[in-house]
């Protein structure tokens, strides 16, 4: 077997056996197959695409190039994962009203690249939280406590990673198999054997529109029959940024001001009850919608999903005075309000350019060693299809430099239309 | 611009413009575009092609990347170059003779992998012969005795050579707009204005099909035509080795026999006539394809062909003391008969077996820096199509090696049809 032929073999347009899969992943991981066969094997995929038993075959290799979590010792832990968005906090506040509900949760997430930090960037944001733990010790905390949210201290899917990487210098990153499978190696390397997961769809998303969710739904519901994973999908829209906080301490504060119940923004109570009721269907803890969706919500309103949280935050080192009065959670210097040009309806608050101008502020980061500023971001509050007065206010910016902040006001036109 | 909009254009089956080929070609060259990123955008176009107008664009950016010789002191300069085969000797017949009549041949040939030699290689087993002279020298040859032909002393076509190189490690090398920009960039940086190409089609050539051979020639033209060069493409076959040698000290041996008309192969005087024929007509030299062969032929069998060849031959430095007797070649140390295993007649002696077999007797390279063995090869006493008897000798295996000699001899049936 040989790079030269599986590469031929792609661009032809026919199909990798498992053998040729797993041949080119062993071999680029080791070095043998370079950067540049593994871009012209990555560009045939992009062009002529891969079957379902090609995708699967990819992921499988993909997940058993590293390190395997291995979670049997915890009982039936169901993950949750989403393909991503703008505002997006629903772990933070998902994640305690499941293990509330005596499901384990043992997650363990990348730090990721884009416009505003990932989970593990907002849990970072309490101080004290340490997402650095053994995983001997992850594992200890779910015993105790039901729950532990933490970094990738093990060696993940590398050849994920190196592929992902790759993809992204090529213009290779828009592909469904390729993104089907770089997700679902993820979460199998991290010991998940029942998967909900949230395709997220519009602006602020990978997929811009519902057919290509559709379709990355459909083939990572497949590539968990064909490994023997349980997989649901759902698909949720992503083309107003998720809650009304955008930013990495910005949605902490959300997230902690809805599990006191202070409000709760109708877009994510809609997704955590979606997402929760599958996750308890798949744990044989609801027998239907209805029933998981009463489930979640009630465990939000009592508090008990509240309490799991400070457990969490405690039992990880973090400062529960934050928890309990987000007051003290540092600021911006400049908060400048955003407001309506005109009387009107809401009809756009478009997620893509919130957060790309979110990351302008500084609240993502585009290398791996770039430093996030934790502080900035958005606040609204409005969402699309409400009514506004003219100089009413839409929501505020948030940036240590008035610069920058007066540069993301003069580009409202760009995020906000009223009609 | 920038390398990721233009891999995403190619990606998606759009056309590049003239101004994003030549970025690519300059950042590629310059290091700012990496070997992966190059090698994403060449398996594009192979998959996704390139129109005529892209193909010529390429063309250029490739001629252009590095030295352009400049041809135009001498006259109307008419190139001639072939899309390679085996026991292809025909330059070393056909451009002394082309001098003979008066038309300026100053070729810069390179040495090229293959199963063997290439023109410069077939030269240098010439003692003396020197092939690595000086640009000046070079043309003070040409206007002295109207020919000279030396390897690539100039820096030509630098990108066509990187990125021809990536195409080797990455299974694009049969992609018709590719090899037709490299040829022709490789001819446009040599100088020439006027260039007959011999486009080869069998199973010894790069082109495997007639339709194939048709696209490239065609592709070529217009090239021509669009870059303002008069290019003219001939196709000929090559599921035979062109004459009965192949080897470089053996195929050096036919061609002087041929200048010294001992014998002419059928094949090799079709050939030298329709791409001498073209070439006059070119060069304002014959009004028609019957004039042209006629002075072709003319100027081969009155001997003004052989003493030009002597001349280039003493002009470069080389001892034509073995021109003059061929005995005073090096012989391989065995020269093993091959003989009919029945009566009949010959329907394949495939030249691609027969080069590879030529090339692991040493005739040729695989990398750069192997060496060659001149001595080795095959001299056949049949072509396809002649009648021959039991036992009767096909042809003799040249070689310094009687394991591989007799490894050769068992490995008959691979190349050798009679029914």
């Amino acid at each position: 077997m040989n790079i030269l032929d599986i590469i031929a073999k792609k661009r032809d347009k026919r199909e990798l056996t498992k053998e040729e899969i797993n041949f080119f992943i062993n071999e680029y991981i080791s070095g043998s197959v370079t950067d540049y066969q593994a871009a012209a094997l990555i560009m045939a995929i992009y062009i002529n695409g891969m079957n379902e038993r090609e995708t699967t075959d990819l992921t499988l290799a993909m997940a058993y190039s590293g390190d395997i979590l291995d979670l049997s010792d915890l009982g039936d832990v169901i993950d949750k994962h989403s393909t991503g968005g703008v505002g997006d906090k629903i772990t933070l506040i998902l994640m305690p009203i499941i293990a509330s509900l005596g499901i384990p949760v043992a997650k363990m997430s990348g730090r990721g690249l884009g416009f505003t930090g990932g989970t593990i960037d907002k849990l970072e944001s309490i101080p004290g939280y340490n997402t650095n733990i053994s995983v001997e010790q992850f594992k200890e905390n779910v015993k105790k406590i039901g729950i532990s949210l933490i970094g990738q201290t093990l060696n993940l899917a590398p050849a994920d990673k190196k592929i992902y990487s790759l993809r992204d210098t090529i213009s290779c990153t828009e592909s469904i198999p390729l993104i089907a499978s770089s997700i679902m190696s993820k979460k199998i390397a991290s010991g998940a054997n029942k998967i909900v997961i949230d395709v997220t769809c519009g602006s602020g998303a990978f997929m811009k529109n519902i057919n290509d969710a559709r379709k990355l739904a459909d083939i990572m519901t497949k590539i968990g029959e064909l490994s023997n994973r349980k997989v649901k999908c759902v698909i949720t829209g992503m083309d107003e940024p998720v809650g009304y906080a955008v930013g990495n301490i910005l949605e902490v504060k959300e997230a902690i001001d809805v599990l006191k119940n202070k409000y709760i923004p109708q877009d994510v109570e809609k997704i955590i009850t979606l997402l929760g009721s599958n996750m308890l269907i798949l744990a044989n803890k609801a027998k239907n919608a209805k029933e998981g969706e009463d489930m979640i919500l009630e465990n939000l309103h009592n508090g008990k999903a509240y309490q799991k949280f400070i457990e969490l935050v405690q039992n990880q080192g973090g400062d529960i005075s934050y928890i309990e009065d987000t007051d003290k959670f540092e600021k911006a210097k400049f908060i400048i309000p955003i407001k309506a040009n005109k009387q009107g309806k809401i009809m756009r608050l478009d997620a893509l350019t919130i957060g790309k101008l979110a990351g302008f502020l500084g609240a993502g980061r585009i290398r791996k060693e770039d430093n996030i500023d934790k502080k900035v971001g958005f606040v609204f509050e409005k969402k699309v299809n409400d009514i506004v007065k003219q100089d009413e206010i839409i929501g505020y910016i948030h940036s240590d430099d008035e610069e920058k902040a007066n540069y993301v006001l003069n580009r409202t036109k760009d995020f906000l239309e009223i009609v």
